[in-house]
């Protein structure tokens, strides 16, 4: 039984769907048959939205393991997260019943879910979503226990991620955003699907979905400086089949480099932004059935 | 004659498709049919660009003016900007024949060439890159005298712009390189041609090109914020005709908002994410023959 639920937008300051949509359903209101639900709007970092940027010190979203919540970090964000606990958390006894981090990506990766678990509320959530809305992609990051992630969304008992893109930071598109709220709202019609013990196990379709692997980085010279660029061939197809052998990368003196693993993969965040300093060119995944 | 030429990258530090073009051909040398050219290669604000950020404290290519060149102002890009105009100008007086300087945007513009002037030297630049490259745009911002706009370009003796889209900002996109390769090869082509006095008055066929209008602003509420989006018929239509009556905008509560001008414009930066926090929308353009 979902008694509240958090909305969060602006977790990243420059993701400007998820901001919108809260700013909307503030001003306008949530559509009525959500009543029965008890919704927080909320907004994660002002200060970064008000810059334009990411984050002003330190990535917001990877601040909630309970290391970080305890620690002594002054950065603007660690303080931040810790208000943020306090709000939607604590982490691992959460006042929270579910909490719905929104967010955008520079990648084509649509209209996906992340979810943090693959037990069976979060089985029936990805079917029902994909039921609802079969062009979406489900994400499952489950290399870890759900409360050692250190996303926002971690403060509820629950959470998930909506993640949807291509869209450049600091630029509302119109397909985007409506993707967006399209799975908002699909997860909220779950919600009360779920209130109502509407959810019977078996009764929704297997689905399929994508395991997170591991990140892949750019090659680099000794310098630490790239020596190539995501091929056009892999280029905004997320979640589409990379086959051993098929280009990955194209070097600057304009070579190929293939992928060399031994099955094929479904690579996504192909060519992030934000992941520009770390250098990630893409992340892998398994297919599976949900 | 081209005496002097200077091919610029890293105006803005996280437009990454001309920097990267830059230092390739730093690495391993430009084509060899260049060779009878004296060109030289430059990153021009390589702090915004260890920042990942378009400017540090004030966009560098607005700089440029006589009235900002002379004044006090200590910002970072003003102190550059004095810098860069000795190193290429100085403006109004250059030592530098010709400078190309190398953009990249969010919007959906390809591969465009912007001239600041449509005198007869332009027009058989314009008409041999539109020859050369038939999928070019060429867009003209003659709206003020040469040596009035603020650009880095301009100072040089002449300069040109090269903006490429769409490309978020901080990504390299292989097809955004790729055409920001071709159009600046086709540029250093024609100087071949002219330096060898191989262009002839009339011996190329006239081109079409977008002579710039204005800029519309999103829509505002009292508080300053949005109250639209751009139309997702609109989006990624760049130098495409939007016709009166035709939406250009979508309001938060689901209303669109036509185009009311008297004839069709041809809308470009469409959505431009640099020009956030100024809520420009787009610019205008009229459809002319060069």
């Amino acid at each position: 039984m979902f008694n509240s639920i958090a909305l969060v937008g602006g977790t990243h300051g420059n993701e400007t769907s998820g901001i919108q949509l809260i700013r909307n359903w503030q001003q306008f209101g949530l559509p009525s048959r959500f009543n029965e639900l008890n919704i927080s709007l909320n907004i994660a970092n002002e200060a970064a939205l008000n810059a334009n940027v990411r984050f002003v010190e330190e990535d917001l979203n990877r601040q909630f393991t309970f290391d970080r919540l305890a620690s002594n970090n002054l950065a603007k964000e660690a303080v931040l997260a810790k208000t943020l606990n306090e709000k939607f958390g604590p982490k691992g006894n959460s006042n929270t019943d579910f909490v719905i981090d929104i967010h955008n990506t520079t990648s084509e990766m649509g209209a996906t879910l992340i979810i943090l678990e693959a037990d069976e509320f979060h089985i029936q959530l990805a079917r029902f979503v994909k039921q609802q809305m079969p062009e979406a992609n489900i994400l499952v990051e489950d290399e870890k226990p759900y409360l050692e992630h250190g996303y926002l969304c971690t403060t509820g008992k629950r959470g998930v991620m909506i993640e949807v893109g291509g869209q450049p930071q600091g630029v509302l598109r119109e397909d985007v955003y409506l993707l967006t709220q399209t799975m908002a709202e699909a997860i909220l019609d779950f919600c009360v699907a779920y209130n109502n013990q509407e959810i019977k196990t078996g009764a929704l379709p297997a689905c399929e979905a994508f395991r997170l692997g591991e990140n892949v980085g750019f090659p680099l010279n000794r310098d630490g400086a790239r020596t190539a660029m995501i091929h056009h061939s892999l280029q905004d197809n997320d979640f589409k089949p990379l086959l051993p052998g098929s280009p990955m990368f194209r070097t600057f003196d304009g070579k190929d480099i293939p992928w060399d693993g031994e099955k094929e993969t479904y690579p996504h965040f192909i060519n992030e932004a934000a992941y520009f300093k770390l250098d990630v060119a893409f992340a892998t995944s398994e297919r599976i059935t949900l």
